[in-house]
């Protein structure tokens, strides 16, 4: 993995960068009084396609446009990546095929939609949706876009490093939420590598048990889901790519929350920052407050950046 | 009435600038495809207490305390004048009091002590509200700051207007929902003195009847609120200050809205920009997208303004 540099991250910004959006940074005093310390919330919920993975989908397919090597696009997706890669092969005339498990909300085959993907339904497993997206791709020749597992993608989600770093020079530490790691991977890379001091805190569920298997020096083994309100990050294991990544600048600030503690960050980000994200994106306030609640709070009057991933949800979800 | 100019607008904006957001500007394009014109949100639900009505009171705060002939400033008030008046006259280093109806949402009173200020609770009646203000008034020595039926007031609500047309000089038209009048005055004062060719479109919900007021040129005299969603705009007679300047500039151009119409508006606001408006902030695009089905729609391909006019609503609120 040593060939992932912030060399490639910041190539994909000056790639991507008539494509997507520089998200805006949204600020509480509220939240800055129960956190300790001065919170700058970045907002990839307004991001193109309502999530970061526009960043890494971009990338990837206009990489594969620029080689010329590509009929079209694919990926299976029941959420952001599936809309991300809509709109990143619309942005570059490329058509784009998605495999959505049935049981998708309709919120998000809707937009995938509205983008002008085709959509192909699946049964909701990681068997049926990996075969499906495979069998479809060989018979149409399509190109298989992962969603995190791929040194393209986290180049692309880590342009989200460049732009926050850019703005916000005086940075101390950096909370995200992490799922497969890409956009952990992207970022830590960037950041790490450009500016050492900067922390980089990994927020999981209750149950991923990331820290562990950073520790261990195994990836998870099973495929299983976590079972989370924060439904942008419910895959267990990390992929191959973002691992040693991870484990060479994170594996001692891995914090880890419950769904309360989830669902109260996704509260505040709602009523103080009055911005409707999704359950993911209250992961990493819901990590700083934990850890600000601690005795000898590292980070007491320093400058915090937490990443708002998403903001796709359905009208009628409440964090309740 | 024709004392009031929009050099008291401008006048307002310089005193007021350093204790108000200057607020950004929102956009989506599946918005605009449902609108067919470029629509331009003015976040004023990101404004200090989180609604315009920081800018009004800031403005009558700041000019009692350059005057030195004030002890502390009182009101009554259910909502959003309530948390403006509070922290205006924190800001101000002035005591505040509100009165405040029984039956007003928890999370009100907390924004308002929050700022400081000290609530006296009341019967929720209009008439329990007023003889309550003024009885504690007379006996403290406070001045009272009325929620938009004054010339201090309706200057600074129009402040946001001076960042609008600064911000956006190619603008066609703007449209605001309209309760009490104050915002709508000050707005439409400054915009029609300054740029008269920009259309000023009020939008208010089903009952009130302004368009029939303004017409007659008489004042509605019943004092009972509307029953709407749009909790911020139940008040059903516009002030008598506001009266004849939106006689005159928006006679012609009052919409009328459905409670279906305004929650339609805010799930757009809420699913597409990602901002958590309250309610009353749906009214004015739900105007405008009613507009936008007519036939030979005047504002086709033209650049229109919204004002999201506050985002104080409940955690259980939702538009359906």
């Amino acid at each position: 993995m040593s060939d992932f540099t912030a060399k490639e991250v910041v190539e994909a910004a000056e790639r991507i960068k008539n494509v997507v959006h520089k998200t805006p940074i949204f600020t509480s005093e509220t939240i800055d009084r129960f956190a300790g310390c001065h919170v700058f919330f970045k907002g990839e919920h307004l991001q193109k396609t309502g999530s970061f993975k526009a960043r890494g989908a971009c990338n990837a397919v206009q990489l594969l446009k620029e080689a010329g090597k590509t009929n079209g696009v694919i990926t299976h997706s029941s959420g952001n990546h599936g809309q991300g890669l809509s709109y990143a092969a619309r942005a570059a005339g490329l058509p784009c095929t998605v495999v959505v498990p049935r049981t998708a909300p309709p919120s998000k085959l809707e937009g995938m939609k509205a983008y002008g993907a085709e959509i192909i339904l699946c049964e909701p497993t990681m068997k049926s949706r990996e075969e499906t997206c495979e069998k479809v791709a060989t018979e149409r020749g399509l190109t298989i876009v992962p969603p995190f597992d791929d040194q393209v993608i986290m180049a692309g989600q880590g342009t989200a490093a460049v732009e926050l770093l850019d703005e916000l020079p005086n940075l101390d530490a950096v909370f995200l939420a992490v799922g497969g790691g890409g956009l952990a991977a992207g970022m830590a890379t960037y950041i790490k590598q450009t500016k050492p001091n900067v922390q980089v805190y990994l927020v999981e569920p209750n149950g991923k048990g990331l820290h562990i298997y950073l520790e261990n020096g195994q990836i998870r083994g099973d495929l299983d889901s976590l079972n989370t309100i924060a439904d942008g990050i419910r895959v267990l294991r990390v992929g191959a790519n973002p691992y040693p990544i991870l484990q060479k600048y994170c594996k001692d600030t891995i914090l880890t929350v419950g769904e309360e503690e989830i669902k109260e960050a996704v509260a505040l980000i709602w009523t103080r920052l009055k911005q409707r994200v999704e359950p993911t994106a209250g992961v990493p306030l819901a990590g700083l407050l934990k850890m600000a609640k601690e005795v000898g709070f590292a980070l007491k009057g320093k400058n915090v950046a937490i990443i708002l991933c998403g903001g796709n949800c359905d009208l009628t979800f409440l964090p309740l």
